[in-house]
């Protein structure tokens, strides 16, 4: 395989924040992915956490170039860039080769369901041969509850087959271990990141590369710390205390509770802003958030 | 409510031909929109038989432009405008108002799955203020097994009680005539389209205005004489007849089936070509498919 950078084992798809307009705001995204920096976690601009599919095209080129221009560092960062359109998908990954992000998270084209793995193959490699770049690190998105177009075994290994320099992994989201174990047994080398850090440690002793995870965009000490530490007697105790908190936030709707706790520790309302479809939490589940919070001293050092 | 056009009761979501490039194909939509309009049907540009969702919103603008210069005659036409990202939505809705369109047929914004009617209220709300048009009429689009997203009574009846003047009008593609008809007794004058032609005596004995269905592409002769004819003593044998060529059709994946037929049709083969996802008839399909439209003695006139 080609050496492509390899991203970081904790990556954040981090939150995006829009300004009074609705637009992406550059400069709160540029800060955040600082302090997301700071404790050792990659980016993943543009997942579904980010609301990326809420944004067009021409406003992810201009705020990938709006990050990097703020001095976020492209080979720590992969871009999301998977459309339904395979012009807009071939566009937006050729700009993210091109300001030299460490790869590229790709959704298969979701609007169309029940679709072969064929036209899913031929998706795909329509966009490799047309962005047709050596430096292009691709990893697949599978996130079935969400795109509802799932990447199968098959796909897998029919791309890796046909590009093997180019796909070097996977975001698994589907949320069933069982899944991202059979990626890691029929595939050794391939990247696996995990959608949820409560399957982080299971990944990593399984082989896998790390988490691509929504929590760590307010908690990423101690996701990093499990990472730094999977090794060690400590590992199944820190994975514990985190899947317990991310099981404590399965009550509220996720990319609306972190936006408000981003606003709180931030002492920034515009934080709290989503472009519809998505709305913001309602007075009780906010007031349920922050009690849950309080009652866990949980903090975001540097932040508060 | 403001006079907006009326379009026809009949009209096909266009399918969109591609050249070699798969680029979009203005010179062979255009040719078939004229044989469309021969038959007295309207057109429905970027519907999901046209595989809209597989193009960008830059090709859409183009191609719009590019079937006006061409001579279609934007009052007979629907555009559809609807995507996941608000901008995008907001360009192409705008767009279309511009040129003169009959009106636009929106999805909800589709990749986040079980939002709320609150979200896809605002959603439709911030596009119809953003683009702020007296000449803005819009249908909404319900296709649930695709999009997964449904538009349900609830946000139909905030949504008329907010914007009377602009929601004008639905698609239902739900497949489910008991939806079709609880909107038209909710909602008189609205104007309800079904997704398919066999339930288009249905819809228009309910109170509704036609159909817009994929079939509309190879068969407009008699969908629209089942529609001349509804009130009539031969309306139930029309309907009949209209709905047994559906039904054979079931046995094929549609958008894949239609542009065979086409090709076949137009001597074209140009017009096979799909994007990715979707793709192509395997040839035990479309033999099978060729045999069934011979046992009907099909025909396309003007085309073959």
């Amino acid at each position: 395989m080609t050496a492509h950078p390899v991203p970081a084992g904790v990556l954040a798809p981090v939150a995006t924040p829009f300004d009074a307009d609705l637009a992406p705001d550059a400069d709160r995204l540029a800060a955040h992915g600082r302090w997301l920096a700071g404790h050792r976690c990659g980016l993943v601009v543009f997942g579904t956490t980010g609301e990326a599919n809420s944004l067009g095209v021409d406003e992810k080129i201009s705020l990938l170039d709006a990050l990097v221009e703020r001095g976020l560092d492209p080979p720590s960062m992969i871009a999301g860039t998977g459309t339904c359109a395979l012009s807009d998908t071939v566009r937006l990954t050729r700009h993210a080769v091109a300001v030299g992000c460490a790869g590229v998270l790709m959704l298969p084209p979701f609007y169309y369901k029940e679709v072969s793995d064929e036209g899913l193959f031929r998706a795909y490699a329509e966009v490799i041969e047309r962005v047709g770049a050596a430096g292009l690190a691709l990893y697949l998105y599978h996130i079935p509850p969400v795109a509802q177009v799932p990447i199968r075994l098959n796909l897998i290994e029919r791309l890796l087959g046909a590009f093997p320099d180019t796909v070097v992994g996977i975001k698994d989201s589907s949320g069933d271990d069982a899944n991202t174990q059979a990626i890691l047994d029929a595939f050794p080398g391939f990247r696996v990141f995990v959608g949820s850090e409560s399957g982080l440690l299971a990944c990593l002793r399984g082989g896998g590369a790390g988490c691509i995870a929504a929590t760590v965009n307010i908690s990423p000490a101690p996701i990093r710390q499990l990472f730094d530490a999977w090794q060690t007697p400590e590992a199944a105790a820190l994975q514990a205390s985190v899947t317990d908190f991310r099981q404590a936030l399965r009550r509220f709707p996720l990319i609306p509770a972190l936006k408000e706790i981003l606003a709180r520790h931030t002492g920034d309302p515009a934080w709290k802003r989503l472009r519809p479809p998505l709305v913001g939490l309602s007075e009780p589940e906010r007031n349920a958030l922050f009690a849950e919070l309080d009652a866990r001293a949980f903090s975001m050092p540097g932040l508060d």
